[in-house]
């Protein structure tokens, strides 16, 4: 069986779990407490960063990597387009989520709130948090702007780039800081996300010391 | 024509700009103020990243995504694998300096040396340097422990994975932060891969206020 080394919260974990679960893959997983960066770890992924995956008798790093080998491996059901013009929209927003969403506002919020306790890395700097909490309403709106002019982000079937915003976001609602009420169009499509069976086991993970708001596991939210 | 609006030391530029030469794919650059995020640049790309490329009648952001669509509909000569563990090889080494290196060395180097005062920041941050100038050490190991398994970084054939390198690494040379003393197969290997004509228009690069060392473009440095 596939064996999937992650952390509950992390976007990029969440992100490869999204996808090997629409694939049908049954996964193991391991939490790694990759900040101890123990021998053991090292040796899966001298880059020390989850998620870490073993599929098909390979260690394999780098979210990115890994879902672009599923897919090629795993093709149905199709999480990226044929045409080259679509696939490069789907790894433009796919970047867009892990470099742009992530700097700006996964790491000043998440990480802040959350992995500094985990790691014993202290409290959470307040100007990160404010500045996430500001960035994540322009990424809000682009997500909207987005939807407003197509079904899925990259266009009209659900691709690796609505589960990277949909990992992210999920991520972040889990501490409540996704503000729902500000675009209908984004409550709609993380509904329609959510409700999909590959997204169950997110919505079931409990991160102790970190009691997730009500809503979070709701379908109806 | 192809037209890249780019900055000439950005690794993320030269990573494009080196696939498109070795694809013989003509191109005009266009410097590119990014941080002044102009309503022009900002609609090229909202991410108010470079690069951004100007080719089949699209406009097209995010390095990585730019480079797998031209390895689609540019497949010669070829710069990835077919094999899927092959391929997953090459985007985890360029996930490995466009992500790891870059946060740990070129953001520290770089960033700090050039950007700062080319955007009006201010003076480089010591402490970053230092840590940056710490980590480049670590890197060259690994690149040298690659090195000594492999022909070129991902396996037997030059790749996406060695431009990715190769960028980050001329953009530090240009400064004088590379130490090719430190391993005779990562000096061997950039050797091989500045030689190649590709590589020659960013060997002729110059930054205003910012002279590189004689070496810099030297073919037997």
């Amino acid at each position: 069986m596939a064996r999937l080394y992650h952390v509950p919260l992390s976007p990029f974990c969440r992100k490869v779990r999204l996808s090997l679960a629409e694939k049908k893959i049954e996964v193991e997983l391991v939490e790694e407490r990759y900040w101890e960066q123990d021998a053991d770890f090292l040796r899966r992924n001298p880059a020390a960063k989850v998620p870490v995956l073993r599929l098909d008798g390979m260690l394999m790093a780098e979210s990115a990597a890994i879902c672009e080998y599923i897919e090629e491996t795993r093709p149905d059901p199709c999480l990226m387009p044929k045409k080259p013009a679509e696939r490069l929209e789907v790894r433009r927003l796919v970047s867009w989520f892990d470099d742009k969403f992530h700097h700006e506002v996964t790491s000043k919020l998440l990480y802040e709130r959350v992995n500094k306790k985990m790691t014993g890395e202290g409290y959470p700097d307040s100007s990160n948090v404010k500045s996430g909490a500001k960035a994540i309403k322009y990424h809000i709106d682009y997500l909207s702007w987005l939807l407003d002019h197509r079904r899925w982000l990259a266009g009209d079937n659900m691709t690796l780039a609505d589960f990277a915003a949909a990992a992210h976001l999920s991520s972040l609602d889990y501490i409540s800081d996704v503000d729902w009420n500000r675009s209908a169009v984004v409550k709609d499509w993380y509904a329609k996300i959510k409700s999909r069976p590959a997204f169950r086991s997110i919505l079931a993970d409990q991160v102790p010391g970190f009691r997730p708001p009500s809503h979070y596991a709701d379908l109806d939210f």
